[in-house]
Order: C-alpha cells, then sequence, then structure tokens
C-alpha cells in the first residue's frame, strides 16, 4: 500500500483554501486566471518539487507533477473555483492526487502523476483546460475564447508569464482518476462513504418558445385566450407524467429559466419562452426524452392553437467510465467501507469526461453534506475525506502496479 | 328624437384622431397632458363653443361642454390614450357625447352635457381625472402622484396653463352615459351591435411567492428537489381546476408576470414569485375565488415543502351599473338593433365606475374587431360605431326627457 498521511493531506486541502479565502465559512473566489488561482498554482509546483516529484506547466496553465517513470498513473482534477465556489469542488482531487503522489515517490512505490487542470468551471468554455488537453478544443482558436465579460484567454493567459512549458503527450499516462465532492444529496442522504462513478451523464438542452394572443387580462374571457403562460404550464404537467414511464431515478430535467411576454398583471401573455435541460447516462434514453419532450410539446401546440419553436438542441454524450479502473475502485470501496459505498451515476461534468477519450478514466464521489456545492456553505467532514482518500490510494496502489 | 349627424360624427372621430396620430394604421400616441393630448383638448373646446355649448375645464384638465340648463344629462369618456393607444377607445364616447349634445342643444331637445375626463388611461394612477372630479382621489394630494418616469402631476397639469377652471358641482348632472368599444372579442365573435353593460367588474391582484431549494440541475434528484417553477406549475393546474367550479363564462384571472430565480438552464429554481389577478362582478365570487387560491396556494406550498408568500391584494370593488339607465339603454338597443344586442359585464375599467358613485351611470358597448385594444390595430366598422351612436341617442333622449 502506498503510505498516505491524512493529516497532512487535510492540512494541504486547508493550506490551499487560504489563496482566495471569501471570509465567509470556507469558501472561496479562485477563479481561473485570476491573481488567486495564479498564486495557488504556484504553491501547487512548491509542493510538487519539494515531493520530488517534476513539476510541468503546460500552454493553458494546468499543472502537472510529474512521476520519474515513462509511464504513469495520472490523479487529480482542478484548483479554479466558481466566482463565489467551495473550498472542495476541485481542490480535493488535486490534494489527493498530490498526497497519493508523494507518498507513492517517498516510499518507492508505483509511479503516480498530479495534475491541476486550469478552467474546469468554464470562464472560457467548459472544462476548458483538460479539453485542450485532450485536444477536444481546437488549440489554435483557443487564444479567442472570451469569458461573460469580453476578456479573452489569450490576455487571461498573458499573466501566466514565463511559466508554461509545452504540451505533455497523454501517452506518458495509463489512466486518469479524479476524487470529487459529490455535488449532490445522495451519498448524504444515505450516510454512505463513497460512490463509484459509472458514468458521466449526457446532458441535452435546449431552449422553447410557445406563442399565442397577448390581450387584455379583464376583456378576453377564458374561452377566447391562448395564454403562452398556460401552454408552458400544461406542457410541463404533460412532460413530467409522459416521462415518468421512461426514466431512471438518476436521470434529471429541468426548467430553470422561464420568460413570459411582456410579463404585466393586465395582460394575457402572448409569449413563453423557457430553458429544457435533461440529463442521462444513457444515450438512448436522452433520446428517447427528445422525442417525448417534442411530442408533449407538439400536442399542446396542437390542442391550443400555440406557434411553437424549439431551438438547437446543445448535446453532450454521456461518457461510460473505464471497467477496470471502476473495479479497482469498487474493491477498495469494499475494502475500506464494507457495505457504505455504492455505484452511481455523475449528474455533473467534469475533467474526467475529457480525460475517458485519451485514456482509462474512473471517479471516486465523496459525500457533500446536504448536497450543497458552488456556494461558500459546501463542506463534507474530513473523516470522510479522509476515507475517500484511503479508497483512492487503495485503487490507484492495486491499478499503478498493473494489478 | 335627437337629430344626430352620423357623418359629422364620423368626420369628428377622424379629426381627433390627427391629433398624435401615430403613422402607423389609424393608431395615436396621445397619453394624458402630452401636448398632443392638450391640443386635441384644445380643439374640444373650439367645437364645443361652436355648438353653442359651454366650455368648461376643471382643475386635472377634464374638459365639459356644458347645456345650458341647471341639471342635465352627461355623456363622454376619456380622449387621452395609452402611450402606444387606438383611435376609439375613450376617443369614440367623447365624440359621440359631442354629436349628441350639439345636436340636443340645436334642436331644442333635451339638455345634454359632454365630458372628456383627463387622464383614463392612468399615466399618474387609475382613471386619474373622473376619480378626482368625483372625491375619490384626495385633491389636496394630487399634484404629487407621479407617473412611472417620476414627473409629478403638478408638473404636467403646468402644461394646462390657463385653461382650468373651478371644479363643477356633480350634483348638476342627472346622470352618466358612456360608450366604448368593448376592447374584448365577445360582440364581434357574435357578430352583435352592442352590449349593455351590466356591472363593470371588480378585480383582485396580488403577488404570489414560492420558495424552495435552488439546487444543481444535474447533481439533485428528481426527488430531492424542491423546484419552486414545479410548485408554480402545479398552483396553476391545481387552481384552474378548482375555479371551473365557481365561476361563469365572464369570469377572468390571468398569470400575467412570471420571475422564476435564479433563472439558468442548470439550477433548478429556487423561487418563483408571479402575479395572480382575477375579475368578476360579484363581490362574493372574488371573496370566493380569493379564498380558493388561498387554499391551493397553502395546499402545494404544504404537500411540497414550499415556503409561500402572499402580498397584500390590491381590490377594486364590481359596480352595478343603474337599473333605470340600463333599461334606457337595452330598450332603445332593441328598437334599434332587435335581437343584435346583448347584457354584459365589462371586463375593464372605465370612467364610469368613479362617475356611479356621484350619479346614476351606464354604459354601452360596440364590437372591437377581433377584441383588440390598446393596439395601433384597434378598430371597429363604421356602421357599428353608428349603430351605437344611435342607440346611445335615443336612449339618452329617454333620459334626458325624464322618460
Amino acid at each position: 500500500m502506498i503510505p498516505i498521511d491524512p493529516d497532512r493531506f487535510l492540512q494541504d486541502l486547508d493550506r490551499l483554501r487560504a489563496f482566495g479565502a471569501a471570509g465567509v465559512g470556507r469558501g472561496v473566489v479562485r477563479p481561473a486566471y485570476s491573481a488567486a488561482d495564479i498564486a495557488a498554482r504556484d504553491w501547487l509546483v512548491e509542493q510538487i518539487r519539494d515531493s520530488g516529484l517534476t513539476p510541468h506547466v503546460d500552454p493553458m496553465g494546468s499543472v502537472f507533477g510529474l512521476a520519474d517513470a515513462p509511464v504513469s498513473l495520472l490523479i487529480g482534477s482542478h484548483s479554479d473555483s466558481q466566482p463565489e465556489g467551495g473550498w472542495l469542488d476541485g481542490a480535493l482531487g488535486v490534494i489527493a492526487g498530490l498526497e497519493i503522489a508523494r507518498a507513492a515517490r517517498t516510499s518507492g512505490g508505483p509511479p503516480v502523476s498530479v495534475v491541476s487542470f486550469q478552467d474546469e468551471e468554464g470562464r472560457f468554455g467548459v472544462t476548458t483546460g483538460s479539453a485542450a488537453w485532450v485536444g477536444d478544443l481546437d488549440r489554435s482558436t483557443l487564444d479567442g475564447l472570451t469569458d461573460p465579460a469580453g476578456v479573452t484567454l489569450g490576455d487571461a493567459r498573458a499573466a501566466l508569464g514565463e511559466r508554461c512549458g509545452a504540451w505533455l503527450d497523454p501517452a506518458r499516462f495509463s489512466g486518469f482518476l479524479e476524487m470529487h465532492i459529490e455535488q449532490g444529496p445522495v451519498l448524504d442522504r444515505a450516510r454512505e462513504a463513497a460512490g463509484v462513478v459509472t458514468a458521466i451523464v449526457g446532458i441535452r438542452d435546449c431552449v422553447i418558445t410557445f406563442s399565442g394572443a397577448q390581450n387584455h387580462a379583464g376583456t378576453t374571457p377564458m374561452a377566447e385566450r391562448r395564454d403562452a403562460f398556460q401552454a408552458l404550464s400544461a406542457f410541463n404537467t404533460a412532460l413530467n407524467a409522459r416521462l415518468s414511464n421512461i426514466v431512471t431515478p438518476a436521470t434529471v430535467w429541468t426548467i430553470g429559466h422561464v420568460a413570459v411576454h411582456p410579463g404585466a398583471h393586465s395582460i394575457v401573455p402572448g409569449r413563453a419562452q423557457f430553458s429544457m435541460q435533461w440529463r442521462d447516462a444513457e444515450l438512448s434514453r436522452l433520446d428517447a426524452m427528445e422525442a417525448v419532450i417534442r411530442d408533449v410539446a407538439d400536442g399542446v401546440a396542437r390542442s391550443g392553437g400555440f406557434g411553437l419553436e424549439i431551438g438547437p438542441v446543445f448535446s453532450v454524450a454521456p461518457v461510460a467510465m473505464d471497467a477496470g479502473l471502476r473495479r479497482a475502485l469498487c474493491d477498495a470501496a469494499e475494502t475500506e467501507q464494507p457495505g457504505r459505498w455504492r455505484d452511481m451515476p455523475s449528474g455533473a461534468l467534469h475533467d474526467a469526461s475529457n480525460l475517458s477519450g485519451a485514456m482509462p478514466s474512473a471517479m471516486l464521489f465523496v459525500p457533500s453534506i446536504d448536497g450543497i456545492s458552488h456556494d461558500f456553505a459546501e463542506h463534507t467532514e474530513p473523516e470522510d475525506l479522509v476515507a475517500g482518500l484511503r479508497i483512492l490510494a487503495r485503487a490507484a496502489d492495486q491499478i499503478a502496479r498493473g494489478g
């Protein structure tokens, strides 16, 4: 076994939290390429060097700590945060990777490297640093990406100065393990220690618009109305009923944004525009749900005389985790926490989504108290953090030894 | 009979339309106290003087054309428009009043006066000019009222300069008749010529807020959610079912404004705030509807674990039209357009709502093509306008002669 040091791991998590500390609970403000983010990465480079690993910063600013071997197992996540973020999120996976890589190095264990990807939180896109590394983003156009304030990635990267080296060849890693907080309530509610991720769900997302007739809310009898908000409500009610037949308990769908036009108390809405997003680990179920969504929307439009527009469907395919790496995580979880772990999909995207195209990849979840994440209140009990570290280290040992 | 001149009536409607003509169809832009509105009222004063009636402008800027008698029947409406208004709306009732009053004056008929109230469209409140006249608004605080841009009524009235005289005593009028377009589709759909208004509906209006739990739309299972938009949808569906048992075909209720927070595709809404407005001609039904609305909202909140806030309920009581004046309008309608008229409530507020507290009041509706109003496209066929004028003149003749 790799001789991890849980106290050092928890101390380093606390030290990382000092970079961009929000001053509100344990919250951090460490968006990609901010001064706090770059300082945190400089600190990480120091820890890597002190451990006898070789630091390397790639052109995006992702920080690697490389084992002294032609091929090694990569463990990590990201240390940038949302504009208002929690202290664990990606930081947990980075420090877990650091602890396992340095413990393996010091003890003469199997070769393990660590990584903190840049801009997982998507200031300039979606999981930008890992996507650029594995080639899912065209590297020649990276510098033209802009954040919501209009800053280009080229300008943001300029703050890195002389830190950056070349792109690493992904082939120097035999696989990728990422530990992360669940960011949902499932493990916490069940009082379980860990989740072994089966797949990162696919996402479909579009904007739907019902058009009716804008009318005076006093003089237009109910029977004469084509009220676009009523169309939305009827769609939502019918959709919930229809989807219940084809989903699993892990499937989710959400109407998160609603705009009713013109939006006055005394005017019957003439237009209702809303977001429709659905997520599932199975491509076939995403397809089936899309067919139901289109059919229900068509039905509401036809029966009520509404115009219907379904915008372009943004689509991210589900990504199954590597079977061999998953098995190692399951074995380790059962050894460390017998009966206190489960298989589960990830409802959120992670760097492992991108990595799985380049190498065998798998993920381990630890509980999020009350499912809270992307919030200063995000937290996990230290014993659960350490339990996760032990499972990850055990699995990494087995995998890196080629077990 | 009062010898009305339909051609002169239609010509004067066209002449009034020239003030603030929008240049789009027949639309007008003639908000209260705008230059176009004041010019239109100066023109009306000229027509009044030319007719041998006595013009009088009250402190709000409402224009009267007074018959030469201690007591007369008042006929009119308002000539101000919405920021984007139709050519008929209140203008129709003003020119109908002008035509009947001058025809009565010229022919030695019964004493009829005409009025164009100021700010019926509510730049500074709700039916402001007539409310101030009958004392429903405290006259000492009028000048402090502000429009949505922050202009005070005091500053707006200053534009009237030397035009204004004293407040008239409402007791000099024996009753009030108002002809208006329906602003709804009922008469047009039924191809009927007129509606005799039974009552002006009461209005209740409030803001309702459901509070749930804001969560990540990928990692929060459906069973764990308290989605505030789902609360709104469930409320709307249950409300429609429950109200159907207690309403009449003329009852209306509307959710016209909806705000879902935070309003992002990937976030389960934590809060849904929306307007709830309902209108009916019976006070008891408004009460019963309010009880159902509160009960349904409570039920949704309790069963789904949502917070519920129902804001203050703005309330306008229903106003029954005077039975004697209604009877005269019904008799005249049946004589002029046998079988082509109906009794109906008014779903919108009018100056007659205020006047009915000060004197017997009644209203006559003519069709609105496709129910369109408060829109440049508002229109009514000339033969329907003239049919309405004839009914109104016949009823006025009977009423003013004390018949």
